[in-house]
């Protein structure tokens, strides 16, 4: 987490990162995202590169084929009429525990904590018909890897987050949320601040991660191969960690 | 909600509004942001003006002393031994219902049908001591009165989001999100659309309202007065609602 000081950025900026290759396991995603951002006229110090989780995962092999899925008598009934019964048996593999049914609709929560639609396992953007995309197993290990190597290559101090789309209780729609993170704060710490007024803050801990996520789908669209992004212009380097800072520990959790 | 159009910007760039005065019950909003907003160099075309509720709020007059306030005993009960128990009077004049409580914490569901905490009535970054700041009555119109204004002024296209801050379920730290919109999109909605690989998109109703609420939030700042951004280079121009394109309905909701 950061410290107390407050960011006063004047301008921050979107940028797509295209025309990057269709991803197999065992490419060199930092490198290839280095590539793509010299094309978009290289990195600068400080930079936040937002990774969709799907180019992660496909990197790291983290796709099933669903006629190797012989689904349990749960994931039958999960699916009900209109879902596919090995897909709800991968989305049950993959949870904790399921928060949430109604056939074929399943919200989870994952073995890292995250409560997501279908424990974020999903067959859109996926390498090839009869297969489904997993979450990567440990999402800010993942962003460090790919962090690693674009310092390595761009000599900049810049940060990583890895992010996916999720949806949330109460509201309808979507917004792109960080999975892991590298480099950069998760969440902003401003407890102790004051207010212009010199009263105490009501929003104390902003979680950074997830509106710069979300700021990247802005720029990123599913529809086309635009799976990264870089933020430029605000600076929240730090050692942040998604698994630490921002997945809700149980104990303080009113909603599990 | 917009049509199945995607969007494909080449980068958004999000400037903070600085140089509003402190705010007044009958200011005309419109015209001091429009004003800040010439000063940062002026407003264009489906420029998108991010201004905080709290800003709102204040020229609504929508402000109340506590020390007018009589505590019911529900009220008292709910304050612990921490709270204050004028304020959680408040809070329960502005709920439906008491999601869930663990004082002097509570979640609440606002008239509005917003789940947050304390129904979004807030002390800090009020006008004087003693006194909580309330949300719009309707934010919807709140944005549309500012809209039609900048409009006027400024002769461009542009639409306005009223913003918060508020937690999540299972997650630490808040994000900004669009309490009220006008002249925009609060949904974009890709249903029907395919990915690249020609499969059906996963997430199909991206809440661009939130995205863009949270990017301002980057630049805003709550420390110090800067309560309003623009966000610039994405055409998100519709007719979107969030009380009928976000919040989500009681029938369709699985976490109520």
């Amino acid at each position: 987490m950061m410290g107390r000081e407050t960011l006063a950025p004047d301008a921050i900026t979107v940028l797509p990162l295209r025309g990057m290759p269709e991803l197999k396991p065992g490419d060199d995603l930092g490198a290839l995202l280095h590539r793509a951002a010299r094309a978009a006229g290289g990195l600068v110090e400080a930079d936040v590169i937002v990774v969709a989780q799907k180019a992660v995962s496909k990197v790291e092999g983290r796709v099933v084929f669903l006629e190797d899925v012989e689904p349990s008598p749960r994931a039958v009934e999960l699916a009900g009429d209109t879902g596919d019964p090995r897909q709800l048996e991968v989305i049950l593999r993959e949870s904790r525990e399921i928060v949430r049914s109604r056939p074929p609709l399943v919200i989870a929560e994952t073995r890292h904590g995250f409560v997501c639609a279908s424990a974020g396992v999903d067959a859109s953007n996926a390498p090839a018909d009869g297969t489904v995309v997993l979450l990567p197993l440990d999402p800010d290990a993942s962003a460090r890897r790919v962090h690693e190597r674009l310092v390595e290559l761009s000599g900049c101090d810049v940060g990583v987050i890895v992010s996916d789309s999720f949806g949330r209780a109460w509201r309808q729609g979507t917004t792109d949320v960080a999975l892991g993170v590298s480099g950069i704060a998760a969440v902003l710490d401003l407890r102790g601040t004051a207010d212009a007024g010199g009263r105490e803050l009501h929003a104390t801990q902003i979680a950074v991660a997830d509106e710069l996520a979300g700021a990247a789908e802005l720029v990123m669209g599913k529809a086309r191969q635009v799976p990264a992004a870089i933020v430029r212009g605000i600076d929240v380097r730090g050692d942040g960690r998604v698994s630490r800072d921002v997945v809700m520990p149980r104990e303080r959790d009113l909603f599990r």
